[in-house]
């Protein structure tokens, strides 16, 4: 069972909406390496700013999920910054280990070839 | 009108879900700065690819929107990458103007305070 948290009414009337989720982008703190992205209900971004862990919702599991609790490749979060329309984040981390569940240091590891015209 | 595109059979299968939308993150290509996060649909992808501009699916508007065909604050692609599921882009740029309507560099300008327990 995780720990509760309630977020704070100067946070809440920023965001989009109360139930929506929001899109959380994972940022490396130091190199700006864009690591993940997930996504957080209103609980899981008051448990990201309370505890300074980054803190997410799984839309698979449909549960709060605190990143590295199982894999130990946590997240520490130095910042967090709120889109102009209220509906996406970026935290910049200190990340523990590999970001993502593949190994890889981010989970942005497939290239995608352009073609130009 | 917009023009039309098609997206390679060879990209189309490392996509999460061929209806689904695939939400974009565009990061400024010298500076690693993340400007903004946007949504696109196959089309837009396809389009993205064939012409090296940053092209969204407005869900709003619901229509293909060309970055800066308006404002002229244009994205030309220099980098795409696919997540590990399928469902999320990075697109690294050069941003012509101010990414944000606000006229902000990014949409990213509003800070949330961190609280330490």
């Amino acid at each position: 069972m995780h720990q509760r948290a309630i977020l704070p009414e100067s946070i809440t009337r920023l965001l989009k909406s109360p139930t929506d989720l929001i899109a959380a982008i994972a940022q490396d703190h130091v190199t700006g390496e864009v690591l993940m992205l997930a996504w957080m209900n209103q609980e899981a971004l008051a448990l990201t700013i309370a505890t300074g862990q980054a803190t997410y919702w799984s839309r698979s599991r449909n549960e709060i999920w605190v990143k590295g609790a199982t894999s130990g490749h946590t997240q520490k979060v130095m910042n967090i910054s709120l889109d102009c329309d209220g509906d996406a984040l970026i935290l910049t981390v200190i990340q523990e280990g590999a970001a993502c569940h593949t190994g890889n240091r981010t989970c942005f590891h497939q290239s995608i070839p352009m073609v130009t015209l």
